[in-house]
């Protein structure tokens, strides 16, 4: 359908991307690109390797998984982005990666604690590593379930996805999100810095302080606030 | 012999890309590929340079070892493969690796813990550490006294070498297999990844608890199961 | 202005080789250039991706931060290079990067200490972590104070910056200067290197001895000192 | 002069294959190769970045560092290669590196243990940490005095030079030797593997124990005993 060429494209252009920054090693992982007024969004096929991957093998789903257009299964992870999609409206792409040093904080089942400028330039909080689910949920809906792991952690720990756009699954991998699938993958990319950097911080000094709120609310500001002064624009 | 090219193409192809993969350096590994049907294995030649070697310089073997065709000598690890192939019927290939992360897991003699899912979606268990030989084992056959220790391993543990594609081999390293030469080498690249991450987890964390059985089930069998959804087949 | 074409070269290729050097991800970094008869220095815009960085896009400015000639917004940190330059009249070049290993340093706010020759090569004492600034200097001209956190750290411990081409700003990053831009990218560099090993050493042994007198003073005259041998001048 | 082309030739290629293998950033090490006939060698020019370099740079001088040819400075390090040379007769090449996990260690001051096969493929010992001068001899003739320190240390260990193709020097660095110059490369290669890999074992495992002496003797002799079966000769 030549209504989601473009939508393909984006999706098919970021998943190459997260490939391209060593994010995944083989398949494992998926990005997926929303399109909000045609409600629905492209994701990758599962399991097929990115040098045979091709634009228009990108499977198109609605908000309740109902395939739209696509010849391949999509990725096995689609309901966790469909959940994701339907209850946070301002999210316009995905990511999903097993990368090495967030999954291993995702592991160790601890946040990544804010230590640093580098940290702050994106956002304000320790990134929150939700704990695995209940037996139930994992025997039931489970990558639906796992949207819900998310949006609930959020809810709890009153966090806003636009501020906090990254989480850990405990005992999994990350979850990164965006204006669009490539400032998700954007989001994998300095997360994966972020773990790395977070662990060598508590291996250099194990009572390494956390960042002071003066500094947390300058960068952070300096970035996004209203009176931003990075970038271009 | 022509009947042997193919094999051989499938045993160059796959040590080419263990090369690839960085998974060794200079000529610190071997993979083998087997044909069922006529009883024999192609295996990398000892010791020879990978920017040297040639698909046809893989030597052809039986399963007692008996050269059967090839006009260089085999790789030194070649009796702990023919063991394999000779015991472990369901196997089409094996790798075998002085990859940093797996070889210090074995250096340090310890089971690699399933801490995630990454870990999950390729086998249930924890990845087992073989005890060294005793001395008397060391100083006879060698290599074929390695193939018993892994077989032996497996026995005394109740694993099931189809569910479990790897194994360490104490202050050695690791060997993989899998249905074919390709997927042995997927393995040794997977469990690569799993020891850095577990490595990394226990830094994290010293009491990372270890994957709660609901997530090992799920994630194995959405791979794995008679129900699996993973993929395109 | 033609008059500063050499001067925007200069501070271009110095930028490049950053990220060259893998110093950088996405924008997390910026060189500058100074001449010092125009009492003007170039700068990298800011938020600008390498691969679209033209050098006519420096920012030419002079030290009290008056936009000389420039159609973009420099650097969110140009603030610091101006006092720098200001206040250290021997400098040439100033790079400012989120290296790994550096920035885990700053984050866990130790100073690097001296513990081989290949510190000693470069200089004479501990890489200085200067503390995180008052939450009132933050609040205020925030990136014209780091420069004075940075000189003062310097007047403090009495160090001279001509020995001592490298500072870490504690929970942010490093700073690094030499008599040109292409000098302080190579103080970049080295100081990762030496963070990383600091580190390693460290973890291999946490009571490894400061490197003694003799011969960091025995290494930094051989490439430094009056009758420096080392190199072909 | 003729006669050193092609020892210019060999020391050149050595010296860049340090570089390729990513054991030396900047100019932060050197490879010498000998001539046993001339009794002289040749060794890099001090401080020539790698990517100008060329064969005729070589230096040529003779073990009691008198100057044969040559139109630059020799290595800073000459002395200590002049050194082995001429009291280690069977050694055909020198190389010496500011590699990572090495230096790591010699800034430990600690031993590297026998952890594995990989290292008794190489040799049967520790890897041994000369340990710093005294300050009487690094103030006297220092790279003169740093071959004697390496002489001296094998001597009080009872290490044979044509076993132990390798040595750290306390907060210094490795300098490994072999038959000819790309032999003492791979040496090199082989002691930063080793180098990591036991940090990594000692990570997992502080109590990590020592390879046992079967399969030291094991390894050891399948690639150097008199009935080795490793490789092709």
């Amino acid at each position: 359908m030549k209504a989601f060429k473009e939508l393909k494209r984006a999706c098919y252009e970021a998943n190459m991307e997260l490939n391209a920054l060593n994010l995944v090693i083989y398949t494992f992982g998926n990005v997926s690109a929303v399109d909000r007024d045609a409600g629905v969004f492209a994701i990758k096929p599962s399991g097929v390797p990115y040098e045979l991957l091709k634009a228009e093998d990108m499977v198109i789903l609605d908000y309740d998984n109902r395939l739209i257009e696509g010849a391949m299964r999509p990725s096995s992870d689609t309901k966790t982005h469909a959940w994701l999609y339907k209850n946070w409206e301002d999210i316009g792409g995905i990511a999903h990666t097993h990368a090495t040093y967030s999954v291993s904080w995702a592991q160790a089942q601890r946040d990544i604690p804010i230590f640093g400028t580098t940290h702050a330039d994106h956002l304000t909080q320790d990134i929150p590593c939700a704990p695995p689910m209940s037996d139930e949920l994992i025997e039931g809906n489970y990558e639906h379930n796992t949207g819900i792991q998310i949006t609930d952690c959020f809810s709890q720990r009153k966090l806003d996805y636009r501020e906090v756009p990254m989480v850990l699954i405990g005992n999994h991998g990350p979850f990164t999100w965006g204006k669009d699938a490539a400032k998700a993958v954007y989001h994998s990319r300095v997360l994966e810095e972020l773990a790395k950097m977070a662990y060598l911080t508590l291996q250099i000094n194990p009572q390494a302080p956390r960042l002071k709120d003066a500094l947390v609310k300058k960068h952070y500001d300096r970035k996004h606030g209203k009176d931003a002064y990075y970038g271009q624009n």
